[in-house]
């Protein structure tokens, strides 16, 4: 086993930190150390944290760390939300307010921005998902703001993901999107002493129950939950609610979480598949002098991008084109 | 000619609707016929609309229908965002909005949900895009989250592009990340009736400041505009500033507007390889027996993904193992 790897499986922040880096910026290397980690991942219990940017995600995850650190449960913080101000996304934010934890050893804290390879927000997110699992960290919190696949896929990974919500964000619940709904175990209204928010948890309530044939057969129906995470109010109860679906994952009759099993390793074999392919065979025909001619033409109008993409693919991969 | 190319540079309502639906269901047939509108393309202004959920932005695409219509000016608009409800993506929203265009023949409206394969919204939108232009729409208007690589390549397809942000939805300008920045042309603050206008205006305009050297050499500075979308207060003078950055463009010294084509013809070229590369040889790897038994391989814990990916990626494009 690589040094690196053994001094992530020991713990240590500096080369668990440059990892999650590396990862990030897409480094060819950091391959060889996951394929060292896989065998000690497993452990930690993965958190998704989602909403719109506003609703106060940051905060919310701030106090579920506290919640958690009283527990004495370690925790790891992934931020891949753009707006976060963990991320360093949020201009002018308040990058501040994670701060009390900073000298704590039990939290680990890192943005992930991954914009500079392909595929990367989704796999760099679950390759440092591993890394921090790998690191012994007994919790996991994903924090994105949840519009776009990437991020869907993202906590897709979790084990319990957070969709949170607030009052009157504009004429109905706003970044709820079909695919957010389905993903959503907990359902949380933060900012909860706003004006309009039983008009939102009716709507969330409706929403569920239009979907209740999904839990006829013992499956979890998600819970709504108030909360003004600011003032820490609520979220021992959303806590809670984590133990209890837990528990309803573990409680999965054998055959059923096997099925879970594969259904998210076949994902995410998927995903890696799709993205080393890129990586492996995209740079070889972008780098080519005819990948350089077929955009003159396509300039000078003398052919079109789709016939152009045709006659640089197919040749790559052996399809006869015509 | 196939008949569908004809009918839609014919500008016949069915043909396009169908078109729009085949490209966003992901269906190999519409190739051809994009190839074949390709040559009719190139006429149109395009028009990009991003912010956050809640900004307001589909009752500022609404009015600035209406103010195009006043003009005479016939309109596609292509709402890509999942909040958005002309794409049906909020859940009990006002869907209705729009309607007053709906009996109007020089306005055209379509949603793309594209989640169906691979590379899809990008791709679907760019080629969306090019249906409409080609159908002889004078301005196509795109709306989009613009939170989420997906979303920012999209609008970087428009002539102009709009951010739009609201006073106090948060400690900070949220959703606008140092990505999203770069590409605005325009800022718009709408409901610049609330409090914190004036912080998000002089906000705003530090971040644009920060980047004066952009600025030098005779490059566009963005505007930063304050509206009312819902009282059409503000979008009069939106409509001036697109035409002065329409200017701007067309005014541009012929080197440099090569250039700017070239960039982007390059950008969206590497695009549509990748997406075809993936569509063409993830199939067959990802449907075949071997992956399979990788998925069951790494579900008994007898290997790891990464090594599995290895195992299927190489062999499939004739690199070694080991």
């Amino acid at each position: 086993m690589s040094e690196v790897a053994e001094k992530v499986i020991g713990g240590d922040v500096r080369a668990v930190a440059r990892l999650i880096r590396d990862i990030d910026d897409g480094m060819p290397g950091v391959r060889q150390v996951l394929k060292e980690l896989y065998p000690s991942t497993g452990n930690a219990y993965i958190l998704g944290i989602t909403g719109a940017p506003g609703v106060g995600k940051s905060t919310l995850v701030d106090q579920i760390v506290n919640h958690l650190r009283k527990r004495d449960k370690t925790v790891g913080v992934l931020a891949v939300d753009p707006t976060s101000p963990f991320s360093g996304g949020a201009i002018l934010g308040d990058r501040v307010r994670m701060q009390r934890h900073s000298l704590d050893e039990g939290v680990f804290i890192r943005s992930l921005a991954t914009r500079g390879h392909f595929g990367g927000l989704t796999q760099s997110t679950r390759s440092a998902i591993d890394v921090l699992d790998a690191m012994g960290k007994d919790y996991i919190i994903v924090e994105t703001v949840g519009v776009g696949q990437d991020e869907v896929d993202v906590v897709k990974s979790a084990h319990t993901t957070i969709i949170t919500v607030i009052p009157g964000m504009g004429d109905d619940i706003q970044a709820i999107k079909a695919g957010i709904l389905e993903i959503g175990d907990i359902f949380l209204i933060n900012k909860a002493d706003r004006e309009g928010t039983d008009k939102t948890l009716s709507d969330l309530r409706l929403m569920i129950n239009m979907d209740h044939k999904k839990y006829e057969e013992g499956n979890w129906k998600p819970p709504i939950l108030k909360a003004q995470a600011v003032f820490d109010i609520g979220v021992k109860e959303l806590l809670e609610e984590i133990d209890k679906h837990n528990r309803y994952l573990t409680e999965f009759s054998g055959e059923r979480q096997v099925r879970r099993r594969e259904d998210k390793v076949r994902q995410e074999l998927g995903d890696m598949v799709k993205n080393r392919l890129i990586e492996e065979v995209l740079d070889k025909i972008t780098g080519t002098g005819e990948f350089d001619k077929a955009v003159e033409s396509i300039v000078e109008g003398k052919t079109d991008p789709y016939t152009a993409c045709d006659n640089l693919v197919l040749p790559a991969i052996g399809v006869p084109t015509g």
